[in-house]
């Protein structure tokens, strides 16, 4: 109920701390408003109207998404200049092609010929162009035409010519400041993502071609480089939530992760020296594996307690070293999970229960599926 | 659409094979009904009423449930004899007692007094009792009080004598067969399970007390011994589904496996001899991290490929060994990945499309929340 401390729920639950929220999203939009820079802020961490209009400031334009099923629901509730990040699905052609005659404008991405033949095969209703970012992969090592080839230039200019396609854009993910630790590390990253884009932009324009840039990733964008003022947008989306993971990357402090999954004691096991508490991986996701001393999570305000192991419902929890005293954690009492990797932890919940100083304001509801 | 091939199908999508399921069904149904003792499905695998109702054989009574949101949807549904098989949860006693007070059996788990006391404490209405099952530890190392220490009898004596209150069964779940490989280990776990689940009930027995019994676990009652027979009940739940870990225990062959994620080629990578697929984490969940030749997942009908690693939409798959043939793999087409764990894949889905044969023949809704 609204008002009720977060302690009332039922737990697992995963809670969202809206004013981190709002303080993370504020602070990636003064960042890029200072370089005059647009931010198109990523919605696939947490796919909830409501965090969408924090991120965008109310506007309900200029969003990125990771799915199709993430497109279609935020355009029925008002949103518009939807970019769909992902390489064009040969599968989902028509249902790209109703959003983008419906829309003011729906964007698609794509990295192979053989994509852009099937947009030129499918023109859009009333001469609207098909809207097309073409992927480049800078180093991230997955999706994108490689900058370095020449095929990315052949793609760029193809699609740039063909009737009925406007290239609107060139997308880079730097997926791989992930692997980064600390500002300066992450940095590079950013440079490097950055100048591989510049230096493609440059070939465009040598061909003639003038299109838009993006580059985007929470770590990177979290610490822009001077250079980031050269591209048109950037397109971050975990940093609304942040997590642990981000932390240790070094893109946010601990402070700024506005998640957790609420977790209560449902056992006493002192002949293993174990609690179990009411959160397997159905609420928490099994991401973080072996990355952190405290196990599956950082258990906040217990640096002694680690998250052994899960099964579906439950969790096993551990001192690091040590006895447990089973004193400090009756039957019944609440833990507070901060999650290694939000974006998985909170694709394992159908409500969002949040808060604003530990009090429930509402409940946000995300969608699901492809 | 209905009769249309799951080729169909906008990937990732996850498949289930209805006649795989209700062959599945049917044979624990065979196996139990010859051992003589009641079969109690466990519904958290899937968590649907058509599944529910095929491992029922449409009688929508005796099952067992992980968390009480599948308790009130079958509840809401028609479903009776129900049995939460978790530690009664301190946050949700109220959510019990009304399930207890509207159905003709709602059973409930315990394993510590203080829970006991908790149910003393808020007597049903109309004199009903509680159902309370004693959760007993037979080595598998989770919930549940050790059966070798003095408690376990004090509290399932407890439990007899309370007020309002009636011990219905002792449940011990054998979650410990998951080690083993190989009929012979699984059985061996069956047969320590058993015995000491036995040994415990004739203990009951000497101090005036007749209740039900209750071991669990999908290897252990796909290969029943034949102890089993002296138990009341059996309550595996993977079996409807199985999957490539059941498949590597020993529980099931390949052939038994019921679901799939249909995903799609997006991508050609030549400079990393790898494809990528439209199926991250988001829809295969990362179970099974480095327990696979083949990675996350067994990719049907490619033994030469591996899914090396996924992000939340994205799958990287390279040959096992040796350099990628693309031809084989033109974009768009379609692969069929058998999960590793189909519990954790399936609660990635809001809708699982089932087919007979290849052909769609309708879709199934699971539940989820707690």
């Amino acid at each position: 109920m609204e008002g009720d401390p977060i302690s009332k729920l039922c737990t697992p639950a995963m809670v969202v701390d809206v004013d981190i929220v709002k303080r993370n999203a504020q602070r990636m939009v003064d960042r890029y408003q200072d370089l005059g820079v647009k931010l198109r802020p990523h919605m696939k961490t947490h796919k909830t109207l409501e965090c969408g209009d924090i991120m965008t400031g109310g506007s309900r334009r200029c969003v990125v998404v990771s799915t199709l099923a993430e497109a279609s629901f935020y355009a029925d509730h008002g949103f518009d200049d939807i970019l769909y990040a992902y390489p064009l699905p040969f599968d989902k052609l028509e249902r790209c092609a109703a959003l983008s005659e419906r829309l003011s404008l729906f964007q698609v991405l794509l990295d192979h010929p053989q994509a852009l033949e099937l947009l030129s095969k499918r023109p859009l209703r009333a001469g609207r162009p098909w809207h097309v970012w073409l992927k480049l992969d800078c180093g991230n090592g997955r999706a994108g035409v490689l900058h370095s080839e020449p095929e990315a230039l052949q793609l760029a200019q193809a699609i740039a010519k063909t009737e009925g396609v406007e290239l609107t854009g060139v997308y880079a993910h730097c997926g791989n400041s992930y692997h980064c630790k600390g500002v300066e590390k992450i940095q590079a990253v950013a440079q490097e993502t950055t100048t591989l884009t510049l230096q493609f932009m440059e070939k465009l324009r040598a061909a003639g071609i003038n299109c838009k840039s993006s580059i985007g990733s929470t770590p990177s964008c979290s610490h822009p480089i001077k250079d980031m003022g050269q591209l048109s947008e950037v397109h971050p989306g975990n940093y609304v939530f942040y997590d642990v993971q981000q932390s240790l990357i070094g893109s946010c402090s601990m402070e700024d992760v506005a998640v957790r999954v609420l977790t209560r004691v449902i056992g006493h096991c002192p002949h293993r020296n174990q609690l179990l508490v009411d959160c397997g991986w159905a609420a928490l996701s099994q991401d973080g594996a072996g990355r952190l001393p405290s196990g599956y999570a950082v258990i906040e305000g217990h640096p002694d307690l680690k998250l052994l192991s899960m099964t579906q419902e439950h969790g096993r929890v551990e001192p690091i070293t040590g006895e447990l005293d089973y004193s400090k954690y009756p039957l019944g009492s609440l833990l507070k999970l901060v999650p290694y990797h939000s974006c998985a932890t909170a694709m394992m919940h159908s409500v969002y229960h949040v808060h604003s100083g530990g009090r429930l304001v509402g409940k946000w509801f995300p969608t699901r599926g492809w």
